[in-house]
C-alpha cells in the first residue's frame, strides 16, 4: 500500500526541517515506511482540493489506502499504532509514550507557536515588542518544568518513543532563537533526538524536496 | 482498581464545567468506570506533590493501579482504548477518531485559549483590547473550517466518538463569549454533546464538587 504525504511545495522555512512534515517522515523512517510525497503550494491550501483532505488548510496530510488523515500527532499514533517500533508494550508504559505526545502537542507547542504569531502574523502590530516578551516568559516557563520532569534521563520515559519524537520535535521549532540554549539538558535531549538515523534521512529529504521544488 | 481523577478543588468558572476535569469525567461516564475525586487548592498546583503527577502543575490528573496521566487527551484516549465504546472497531475510522482529538486539541483549543490569555494573562496590557480582535477572528476563521466539514451531520465522522467528546468539549469554552452563536450547526453539535446522559452525570458530578468545596 503506497503511502503519501503532503506537505508545502516550497516550505516557508526553506528545508531548515521545521514544516511539521519532518516529523511525519521522521516517523516513517522510523517505523521504516516508504512514501511519496506531494507538495502544494501556498496558495491552493485554502482551495477545495486540499480542504477536502485537511479542513483547516494546512500541511501535513497523509493517505494510505484510502485513509485520509491530517494533524501531525494523529499520523503519527497511526504509523505507531500499526506498524510498531516507536511505542512500548506494557500498556501503561504505552499510554504513557501517548501522553507525551499530547502534551508535546497540547501543553508546550503552543505557546512556542505563539512566539511565530507574535513576529509574523502579529509582527506589524504596535504590541510586538512588548508581548514578545509575555510569550517568551510563558515558553521558558514550560521549558523549565520540561527540564525538571526529564532531569538527567535520555528519553522522557524509558525508552525512545513517538512521545518523544513529538516532543523533539516541538522543540526543535525553538532552536532559530536560541531559547534551548538556557536548558542545556533539554537541549540535549533534542540533540539525541537529531542524531538518530531515521531522524537525518526525514531532514535530508525535505531539504532535497525543498531544494528541488525551489523557484528558479 | 480505583479510578482517581485529581481537580480544582475549586474551579475558577465556580463549577460551569469548563474546567478539564468535565471532559473526563464525560469520558467516564461513557465508558461506565466509577472514580474518586481529589481536589487540589490553587496554592498547591505548582507545589512538589502535585508536580510529581503533573510536571505543569495543572489539572486533571488521573490515576488507576500505579498509572499516573495527565493531559486529557492522553486520559480520554487511554479510558477510549482500554474500556472501548468511544472508538470505531473499523481500524481507518478508529485513526479518525483519533485524529480528531488531535485537531480539537491542536487546532482549535489553542486559539480558544488564547482568548483567556488575552482577557485574563494579559487583560492588563495596553493592547488586550485591540489584540482581542486579532484574537477572535483567528477562532472564527477555524470555526467556519469546522463548520464546513462537519456540514449537516450529527458528528465529526460516523457515530459519537472520543474525537466528538473532545471537540465539543472544547468548543464548550466558548460558550461564554457567545461566539458560537454566528455557527448555528456548531451550536446545535455541541448541544447534542451536551445531550447525552454521559455529559449530563459529568457536568452535574462536576457542579456539586464545586458546591461541596466552595469556601463558606
Amino acid at each position: 500500500m503506497t503511502i503519501v504525504i503532503t506537505c508545502f511545495e516550497h516550505s516557508p522555512d526553506g528545508g531548515k526541517g521545521l514544516a511539521r512534515d519532518t516529523r511525519v517522515r521522521w516517523a516513517l523512517e522510523e517505523v521504516g515506511r516508504p512514501y511519496e510525497v506531494r507538495g502544494v503550494p501556498f496558495p491552493k491550501l485554502k482551495e477545495p482540493e486540499h480542504l477536502a483532505r485537511h479542513p483547516f488548510g494546512q500541511i501535513p496530510v497523509f493517505e494510505e489506502d484510502g485513509l485520509v488523515l491530517f494533524e501531525s500527532g494523529a499520523i503519527i499514533f497511526h504509523l505507531a499504532d500499526r506498524y510498531g517500533g516507536l511505542l512500548p508494550s506494557d500498556p501503561n508504559a504505552r499510554s504513557r509514550a501517548i501522553m507525551w505526545m499530547f502534551a508535546a502537542l497540547n501543553s508546550v507547542e503552543p505557546s512556542i507557536l505563539d512566539l511565530q504569531n507574535v513576529k509574523f502574523a502579529e509582527g506589524d502590530k504596535p504590541w510586538a515588542a512588548d508581548r514578545l516578551i509575555v510569550v517568551k516568559d510563558r515558553i521558558e516557563q514550560r521549558l523549565r518544568q520540561l527540564s525538571a520532569r526529564l532531569g538527567h534521563a535520555e528519553w522522557l520515559d524509558g525508552e525512545f518513543s513517538a512521545g518523544d519524537l513529538m516532543m523533539v520535535s516541538v522543540l526543535l521549532r525553538l532552536k532559530p532563537s536560541g531559547m534551548l540554549n538556557a536548558f542545556p539538558t533539554l537541549a540535549a535531549y533534542v540533540e539525541r533526538g537529531e542524531a538518530r538515523p531515521a531522524y537525518q534521512r526525514a531532514f535530508t529529504a525535505q531539504q532535497s524536496f525543498n531544494a528541488a521544488s525551489a523557484p528558479a
